[in-house]
C-alpha cells in the first residue's frame, strides 16, 4: 500500500502513520519529497483494509498496490484450477455447457428439458427450486419437491445438476443432492452463506452481483476458498448500467480480466446478461471467443408458458443450434465441448 | 399491464394472449389499431409478474401501468406511517438522528460515543456488531459481545439502539436486544432474511442496495410488510455510479420520489453515501431540506483509530455542529429534531 | 505522479522510466522496496498526462497525486471566485436564480415568462434558441429570431439572459447579445467550442456532461480559463445512472466536492436532474442546503403546451413558492437571494 | 405512442389529450377501462417527441411503441447496408479491420505503422490528427500536417484512411483528404457537426458516446442519414460503468441489438472499450463472434513511446496474431477478412 501524505502534513503525523504501518505488521518504506511524503507499506498487505490508514491525520490518499485477495489470485497459483465434475472437467480444455429451465416446474418439465438439452450437447443441467424473486407475490419455486424432480432428471440423463441456494438453512438439503451449488447475484455478498459453503466440499458456481466489481467477485470467492472449498467457478451474468435495450450489460471484458487475475474457471450466463432469447446465441459465441470456460443457459421446452424468465429462455431447437456454433468457436480456440457421463443415483442417495 | 402485440401478430396469437390474461384473473381490455393491437390487462395486477406474458408468441412488449407493490404504496395508504420508537416517533413531525460508530469496538468506546452523540442531540444509537466486510480477512465485528456493550450503552443513555442483522441465524438474538434491526445494502434482496424479519414486530431500517432501483427497494419493503411487520423505515445510502470522487453517489432524488410513492419513513445515510467526513454535513442538510424523515450518521470518538470506516466518521464536535445546522433546516421545513427518553433495560431483558 | 513498477521489472526498465520522467521536466523520487520499486515524479505534473508513462515496459500502474487542473483549483486560488452579473454577483453571498422556459417559443411567451419569473424573485432569465435535440425531427429552436425575443425580454425586465450555444459558428452572434453563454451537457467536451469561448470575455455556465466525472468537468473549465476567460460557473444537472424513476440522478455530492476542489461558483439544475416538476422544489432546496451558489430552473407559463420539456417545467405560481422556500434555506446558510437591476439595452446593442 | 391517463383524469382532460394527438397528425385509438384510460396515438409517430404529451394535465405516462428513428431502422430497410470503401465493402460478407496509431506523430511513424498493419492484414488505416483531449495541456494532434502524413501513408500502402473530425471548421479540409470521417464519442451528440457531415458524401464512422444509449446512437445516425449521406458505420467503443478494472465496459450486447434494429454496419473498438493491450485480442474475437462487421484497433510500432494511448496500443506483431485469430472466427461466421487495394492519390488530390 502507498500512503500519500497531505502537502502540509507534519513530521508528527508522518511518524504516527509509520507507527500504524508497523503495528499492522508491514514494513515501512519512506520516501520524502519536496512537496509530499509517501509511505510505502510493504508485506502481507492483502489482508489489511486500506481504511485503517485513511482516517489518520495528515493522510491524503491510500492506494493499494497488491490485490486484496490471495487464494483466488493467479499470482500465487499460476496454473488454471481444473476440477472434475461427473464425467468432465471444468477449467481445462473442455467447455462446460450448463442448460435448463429458470425454474423446475414439474417432474415431466424438468425431465423433458434434461433429455432435450443432453441431446443438444449440454454437459450439465440447471434448474431453480428456491427462487429469489423481486416480488413476494411471484412464484417462489417448488422447494424440496423441485429438488426431487431435479435428482430424477439426473438419474434419467446422467447430467450433473446445478441449483441455486438462497440461505444457510437450505445447505444440508442442497449439498446432499446437487452437484453444483449456485450462489445467485443477489447473494454474492451474503458473507454468512459464503462462509458456510466454504466449509463444504461441493462445487460452487458463484455469480457476480449485478453491480459488483470484478475485485469484489474475487473477494467473495476468497471467502469460500478460505474455508477450504477449492471448487469455485465464477460466473459473469451481466451488470447493471444505464442501457435499457437489454436486461443487463454483458461485461465481456470481465472474461479476459478474470482469466488474467485468477486461476478459477470463468462461466458466462448470456440468458441473464442479455435478457432476450434473440441475443443469447451471439453473446454465447462471444463468451467462448473471449476465453470463457463455459456457459450457463436457460432452455425451456415451451418458453411462452414458463413460470419465469420465458422471454430469455431458448427453445431446445434453438439451443441445439447454439451448441453447434459454440462448438465451432471452441475449436478455433483449441478447445472442445465437454460431454457427460452416465445416469447418477436417485433422490436420497445424492452426491454429497 | 399493457401488452403490445407485434405488428405481424396473428389473430390466433392475440387470442392466446387473451386466454392467458384471463387465466391470470385479469380483465381483458382489447384495442385493435391499424398497425398494432394492444391488450390491456386490468385488475389485481400488482402480484402478477410481467414476464408471464413476455414470452408468449406475438408479444412485442409488456408495460406495467400500476406499481407492483401494494402495502408499501401511498396510493392505498395516503397518510404517512408514523411509528413510536422509545420516546419519539419516526415518520411524523420529528426528525430522527441515529448516530454512532461503524463498529462496536469495546465497551468504553460505545458508551463514550453514546454519551457524546446524545449530548450532541442524537435520538438513537447505531453500532455494528456483525459486520459485512468485502474481505474475509477484515475485522468481522464483536458479535454477541458487541451486542452486550450496545445494550449497556442504551442503559447508560436511554438511546434506542440500531444494529445490523446479516443472517436469519442471528434473528432471535437480535430481536431480544435491539430496538431497530438494520438490513444492510448487501442484504436488501436476501429474501429469506426479509421474510423472517417480516414475522417479527421489531422495527426495521431497510437500506437500499447499492444498485437497487427505488422500485426494488419498495418491493423488498413489501416482503417485510407482507409478513405483518409494519414498522419499516427506508434508507437511501448512496448508489454505485461511474463517479469516483465520492464512495457512492447520494441519490437525493430518491427522497421526494419515495415520499411520493410510499407512506413509509425515509432516512438518509450521508456517511456511506459520500464516504468522506468532509462532505457529510452538506449532504445531511440537503437530505432534510429535500424532505427526509431522519439521518443515520457515523460518529467515532477517534476516527483515526476506528477499526472500520474511519475516513467517513465524524468526531463528536463536528457531529454536534451538524446537528445544529440540521435543526435549523428542520425548522424551515416545519419540523423539529426528535429528543429521546430515559435509560432502558440492561442486557438479557431487552425490548423484544 | 507515482509510477509503480511490476515486481519483475528489470533495473534497465526502471532506468528507462526515470529517463522519461526527467525528459518530462519532472524531478525523480526513487523508492526501491523489497517487492517493488516506486518512482515518484514530482513537479509541474498537472499538465502531463499519466498515459505517457503507462505504456513503458515494466510499469504496473501510474497513480496521479496532484489534480490535473490548475487554474480551476482552489489550491492555487483559495478564495471563491465572485463575479458581477448585471446588478448582482455570482459566487459570493448572493444566491442566483436563473429561470425561464426550455425553449423560446414566441415573443409573447418569453416576455410573459420573464415578467412572471422576475416577479417571483428570479435574478436572471434562461431560454433556449438553439436546441440540442436527440431527434433530427424535433423542434430545433427559433435561432436568431428567438435571440431577438430574449433580448426584448431583457429590455422589458432588466433580467440578464442566459442561452445555450451549440457551435462555434454561433459565437459572434451569441456574445453580442447574451449575458451568459450556456454550454450544454452534450458539449461539455466539445473542446473546440470551449477553446473559442475561452477567448471571449462573456460569462459561461458550463454544464456537466451526463456521464462526466467531476474531474472532467473541471478539466473542461480549465480549457476556458486557460484561454483567459475567468467567468466560469459550473452546473450540476444530474448524471446518468441505472435508476429510471427520474430522468437523471442529481449528484448532490458534487456540490460539496466542487466547493472543496474549486473556487468557481456552483449552480444546480433541478429541472434536468429530476426531469419531473413534482420533484424540482425538493431538490432545489437540497442544493442550497448543500452549499450551491445558485439554481437554474425551467418555468413555463403553460407547461402542458410547451414545445419541449413540459413535464419538468414549473408553472410560475409553483416557481414563486419554490423561491420562497429556497430563500429561507439560504438564510439558514447565511446567504440571500440575488435581486436584479434595471432594464438593459435592446437587440443589436447587446452587452458584448 | 400510448398515453396512459391518471386514474383520476377527467373526461375534459382526456378530450384535451385527444385534440393534441389529432393536432400532431396522429390517429386516436381510445381505450377506456374501469381504472384507467389509454389513448393510442398511431401514425407517423417517429418524428413526434413523447414530451409534447407528457406535460398535459391528467397524463400519467407516455410510452413509445415504435422506434423514434426511421432511416436507420431495419424495419424500413430489411437488407444490410453494404457500401464500397476503396477495394472492399463494409457491411457485407467482408470483415473490415481498421488499424493504426491513436495519434499521427510523424511522417515516418505513420508510414511505418501503415506498412506494418497492412502486412498484418488490416484493410484500412486510422490515425488521429485533431485529438480531443481531456486536458488543455495534453498533446492536441498535428492538425493539417498530420493529415498530410496520413495521405502519404495511403499513397504508400493503398490503405484507405480514417481520421477524426472534431469541428465543422475542419470539414472542408477533412473531406478533401480522408476516406472515412470518424466522429468521436464526445461528439456523438454534436448535432451541428452531424448535420454538416450529413450534407457530404464521405463515409462516416460514428462512435457511440460513452454514456449514450443504443437508441441515442441510432438517432445520431439518423441526423446524418437525414441529410442524404447514407454511408454511416456505427461503432461500439465501450460505455462508462462503475467497473474500474478496465477503461470502459465493452457492451457486447450492442452488437446483436444493433444488427437487429438497423441495417447499418457495426464496428467494434476493443482498444478503447478495454483500455488495455492485454485484453484487446480477446474482445476483438468476441466482437466478430457476436456478429460485428469490423474492428478498429490501435497499433503503434513502439507503444511505450506513443504520445497518447500507449497503454492500449498493440505492437505490430501482436496485432498480426490478432488478425489471424479474428480471421478464423470470421470463417466460422461464414465471413472473411477484407483485403485492400492499390496505393491512392497524394495529398492535395484526395478522394473528395
Amino acid at each position: 500500500m502507498m500512503i500519500v501524505m497531505k502537502p502540509d502534513a507534519t513530521p508528527e503525523q508522518v511518524g504516527h502513520v509509520i507507527e500504524h504501518v508497523k503495528a499492522a505488521g508491514l514494513i515501512v518504506h519512506l520516501s520524502q519529497g519536496v512537496e509530499t511524503t509517501i509511505i510505502g507499506a510493504i508485506g502481507e498487505a492483502h489482508n489489511i483494509p486500506a481504511d485503517i490508514f485513511e482516517g489518520l491525520d495528515g493522510v491524503d490518499v491510500v492506494k493499494r498496490i497488491t490485490q486484496p485477495f490471495k487464494l483466488a489470485s493467479r499470482q500465487f497459483h499460476p496454473e488454471n484450477s481444473v476440477f472434475p465434475l461427473d464425467g468432465f472437467t471444468v477449467g481445462g480444455r473442455e467447455i462446460a455447457i450448463i442448460a435448463g429451465p429458470c425454474s423446475v416446474e414439474s417432474r415431466s418439465q424438468i425431465i423433458e428439458t434434461a433429455q432435450a438439452v443432453k441431446e443438444a450437447g449440454a454437459s450439465a443441467l440447471r434448474g431453480g427450486v428456491f427462487k429469489p424473486r423481486t416480488s413476494p407475490y411471484s412464484f417462489q419455486g417448488l422447494g424440496e419437491e423441485g429438488l426431487e424432480y431435479l435428482v430424477d432428471a439426473r438419474a434419467e440423463t446422467g447430467l450433473p445438476i446445478v441449483a441455486e441456494i438462497m440461505s444457510q438453512t437450505q445447505l444440508d438439503l442442497m449439498i446432499e443432492h446437487v452437484d453444483v451449488l449456485q450462489v445467485g447475484a443477489r447473494n454474492m455478498q451474503n458473507f454468512n452463506l459464503l462462509r458456510a459453503i466454504g466449509e463444504t466440499q461441493t462445487a460452487v458456481l458463484l455469480k457476480r452481483g449485478f453491480s459488483a466489481t470484478i475485485g469484489e467477485l474475487l473477494m467473495s470467492a476468497e471467502y469460500i476458498l478460505a474455508g477450504g472449498n477449492k471448487q469455485v467457478m465464477l460466473c459473469e451474468r451481466g451488470i447493471r448500467t444505464y442501457e435499457t435495450a437489454t436486461r443487463n450489460t454483458t461485461d465481456i471484458n470481465a472474461v479476459p480480466v478474470l482469466k488474467n487475475l485468477t486461476h478459477l474457471p470463468v462461466i458466462l450466463d448470456p440468458s441473464h446478461s442479455t435478457g432476450h432469447a434473440d441475443y443469447v446465441s451471439a453473446v454465447a459465441r462471444a463468451a467462448i471467443a473471449a476465453g470463457a470456460d463455459g456457459l450457463i443457459i436457460e432452455v425451456h421446452p415451451d418458453p411462452a408458458h414458463a413460470v419465469s424468465d420465458g422471454k430469455q429462455s431458448l427453445k431446445p431447437e434453438k439451443f441445439a443450434e447454439l451448441v453447434k456454433q459454440v462448438g465451432q468457436i471452441a475449436q478455433v480456440m483449441g478447445r472442445n465441448l465437454a460431454t457427460t457421463g452416465v445416469p447418477s443415483p436417485v433422490f436420497g442417495r445424492g452426491p454429497g
